[in-house]
């Protein structure tokens, strides 16, 4: 080797050992940030990514992660770039998705005296990362070149360890910039001339005998139910399955939890309590005394309210990430345990359940839920967002990734999204629930996804429309349903819709974008839909012209809440019809 | 009065004691925000803009705060909807902007329990603002009206004490969230029951004798010069003027001085330093003995680099702010005083200087460069960047307003943008010189000026593109001149240019988008250009015609250095030639 280059040396070695686990790096440029993106740009193991707004660029990382459950690295310069990244690092947060962000700044002589670009960039994101690290000043003796390979190997493993979630390196930079990338500064052959560095992420566990108490008592109580969040883990799946089948419990499944469409048993599963739970008989009926509760809280409001409201009840919380996730209160043990082995052992240790009086019961109600659904949206000509959800899950490909934006269409997705073998992955940002940075999280995602669908309202649309330009630049395919109800539909389902007088200016908000144009600009092709039989021929087709598809739905906002209010009180009727049948033939 | 409404009270007292203040009001939708969003709608002295995207917002309410110099509020939902604004906060913070910004929040009882769209919201900002307030839960009794109304005051004082900047008051709120408008919540009639609070900003100020002897010291020495960065304090403006006039001093004035192009005397302002500083000789000729720099560092890099060389030089850096505003670290005397304040006892105090021969030299040199590069730039028939800002200063009418992007506009108009008698008034956002959310912040200006034209580069301008609609939205009349280089043209100034290899990919970065769409879709009308004439014509017209207009230049990143430095190299020149020709007269 040369004369050292104390710059380089150091930041290849961090970059080196970055690539180790790391694959994608998404970078938005800038001068400050130079040796690294160059460096990585060098490295033969990382595939990168380039993104000029760095909010999208955040986004568009955490999309990678989501589809990948593997950390991704994100680079920019400094100044408020570093902060355009904020958004997405809260939704990393909460939603556990590991990324990497490396900010660069000016090195200390520059700082906090009025340098150009130069912002407070030590703790930016205050506690919305888990780690954070004010890096060295670039150096190459023995010692800094050993810390900063630490620091990668530990960005890594904080970011991956239970529960995820994003960390952030602060990089003071000085000039020169340029790295020197001749001779190449990366190990020539077998990953690294040092010895590696091993990391192995132990998960919360209890002991055999909190697990055989647990799993006794729980045989004793038919009147148990499972409710599962989103819930990435495959190795929960098959492990709630079983378990649920032990106790002879219904699961109750959030669309994110992945188990409404997969290859696996549905014979528990529950998918359409967000309607039925609106019958007050149908609430009294299936009054639990158990419920053990996996991942975040469900989206169904009422599933909430439902919870709440049983204060009887002993409610399980399990959580591997230690997370307090109890948004009703309502949480009587709050159990800090892998979920996937909690369930493995419960189903070790219980006996089977054998009467299935209670589960039939859920399942006889779920089952005439649906029909009625089915038979009231068949019948449907007008275009409405239910429906258009509803004919999505029976047109989706097998094995298609569904990305859901927040607000109205993860809603309808949790009401109108049943069951199917489909084994269609749903993929929501439900960390802070924003309609920023969907457009970015799906194209992220759409990396990894071979047909991957976005359902889109058109404010969410709008808020990452520039998004839009990493399909444009790296050619990715993507299927974008756009609800176009003009504004913000949600509203009209919240007591805000009853107080005319400032509604459409705070809270419809109607922009009258025509967003033809926006997708004409990066290269796509728009179709507007006015017939179901075109939707369905749209949603069929879009994929395999490949590209950036938008298929935009036009809808009414007061139409979608009347028809899902009929679609409530025709299931409560019929599920009070039922359930006086039931209880005069008994 | 009826019956109390808890939430009402509290809110309506608050937002009743910012409209004594404050005007206008940036809201963007959401729930949580409800009770604010509605009495901030109801209040008769309040104007609203609704904003979808929280990042445009908060550069929108930037933009409207630098054209009045008053604060302006900024509210929005829980979540990341508040992150969105921290690159705004950031720049508000280092340009000392006035703004208030209100989040609203779960209440403590749904926080960092899983409640969707709850964030930690405490602190959000971290050192970026001025100011932070938890406020109290809701509360009417007098105990508590006292202290929200009090939290407004001090919110309003705090933004605008200098150095001006962002607070920020973080509302927890419970359901319900829909206030009681009926009857008004506001006091009918004379703005308000309650006694008025009055605060009154006091200034940073030295002693009689200290301004007495900086003024005996600096009439001493004739080789002084005066910089003033930007500085928007209209009492400062003659007050320096006449400082140069007694003092004998040249000042040499960033653009954003506001000291280019007003209706003051330019007798003492250099302009063209960007240009001549470059000439060995001319820094040689004009090194000075005492500095006096008012206001952040300017812009120009050469200025910097010579400030730098300056170390036998007394280096005076006066600031009311209270910032250590000396990048190149060669203050020798850190002076904490209202900049107008320390002008007119210099003025005051000192001698006039009788000498003119270094003013005189100063004024030579510039006046020698705005020649040469006047006759180059006239000859030129190809379009770039620095002939279009050349053009544009010549063509803007009087007392029309410039807002500049960051990255090239800003540095073009430093070097090409020479004094004239115009009244235009000079904006950048310099406080973090992000090239994010311009589009905006230009727009937010607009709503108070009647001719504002945007200068900005393609990435910048693609950057906050979402900005557009609030030009749609409340039919605001911009004309932007867009200059096309597809790219980041900056980096063909850095060294970064020498290294092929990644350049484009990294650096270069073209999005190759034809942003005709966008003006289409934003309801715009889009001019692309191919000559001077064209140019001329357009800038002219556009105007006249209101409604956004988009003036685009399509020019090339290689040329546009190409082409500054030939300027540079034949500016050189000709001062040297000057230069010995006056040694040998002499």
């Amino acid at each position: 080797m040369n004369q050292k280059h104390h710059s380089t040396d150091y930041l290849a070695a961090f970059v080196d050992e970055i690539a180790t686990e790391v694959q994608n790096v998404v970078i938005s440029p800038g001068s400050r940030s130079t040796p690294l993106a160059m460096l990585i740009a060098e490295h033969p193991d990382l595939r990168v990514y380039v993104n000029v707004d760095e909010r999208s660029a955040a986004f568009f990382a955490l999309g990678i992660a989501k589809a990948t459950q593997a950390p991704v690295v994100l680079l920019c310069t400094s100044g408020t770039a570093a902060a355009n990244y904020f958004p997405a690092v809260i939704e990393a947060k909460l939603s556990r998705i590991p990324l990497i962000v490396l900010t660069s700044d000016r090195p200390h002589e520059l700082r906090d005296i009025g340098a150009p670009q130069a912002i407070d960039q030590i703790h930016l994101y205050g506690s919305h990362v888990k780690w954070f690290s004010e890096m060295a000043i670039p150096d190459s003796n023995d010692e800094m070149i050993a810390y900063v390979r630490r620091s990668a190997v530990r960005a890594i493993g904080m970011s991956v360890q239970a529960p995820k979630g994003p960390v952030h390196l602060n990089f003071p930079l000085r000039e020169p910039l340029i790295p020197k990338l001749e001779p190449s500064p990366f190990p020539s052959k077998g990953r690294k001339a040092e010895k590696p560095i091993m990391q192995e992420a132990g998960s919360l566990q209890l002991n055999a005998d909190a697990y055989q108490k647990y799993a006794r008592h729980f045989s004793k109580e038919k009147r148990g139910v499972i409710i599962c969040g989103e819930l990435v883990d495959e190795a929960f799946h098959p492990a709630v399955i079983n378990a649920a089948e032990k106790l002879g419990y219904p699961i109750i499944a959030d669309p994110l939890s992945q188990l409404r469409s997969n290859s696996l048993s549905q014979v528990n599963i529950i998918d359409s309590y967000d309607t039925f739970l609106h019958s007050d008989e149908a609430r009294k009926q299936l009054s639990p005394k158990i419920i053990l509760r996996f991942g975040p809280m469900p989206v169904s409001k009422k599933l909430s309210t439902w919870l709440k409201g049983l204060s009887d009840a002993e409610q399980y919380i399990i959580d591997g990430g230690l997370g307090w996730r109890d948004p009703v209160k309502v949480g009587t043990n709050m159990i800090a345990c892998d979920e996937a082995v909690f369930c493995k052992e419960i189903s070790f240790y219980a006996a089977q359940q054998k009467d299935r009086s209670w589960l039939h019961s859920w399942q006889k109600i779920n089952k005439l839920t649906k029909q009625v659904m089915n038979d009231i949206i068949a019948a449907e000509e007008e275009l409405y967002e239910g429906k258009a959800t509803f004919e999505l899950m029976k047109q989706l490909p097998q094995k298609s990734t569904l990305f859901i934006g927040n607000s109205m269409p993860i809603r309808d997705v949790d009401t109108f999204f049943h069951c199917n073998n489909n084994e269609i992955n749903l993929l929501c940002n439900r960390g802070a629930n924003g309609i920023d940075g969907v457009v970015s999280a799906a194209l992220g995602a759409s990396v990894y996804r071979s047909h991957l669908y976005l359902l889109i309202g058109d404010l969410s649309f709008f808020h990452d429309l520039n998004g839009l330009l990493a399909a444009k630049m790296y050619h990715l395919s993507i299927t974008i349903i756009l609800m176009n109800n003009n504004g913000g539909g949600i509203f009209s389902y919240l007591p805000q819709a009853q107080h005319p007088k400032y509604f459409e200016t705070l809270f419809g908000t109607p922009t009258d974008l025509d967003f033809y144009h926006a997708v004409k600009m990066y290269g796509g092709t728009h179709t507007m839909i006015d017939s179901w039989d075109q939707f369905q021929l749209a949603i069929k087709t879009a994929p395999l012209n490949g590209g950036l598809q938008v298929i935009e739905v036009p809808t009414d906002r007061q139409k979608n809440v009347e028809k899902l209010r009929f679609i409530l009180e025709q299931v409560s009727r019929e599920i009070n019809n039922y359930l006086s049948s039931e209880e005069n033939e008994s």
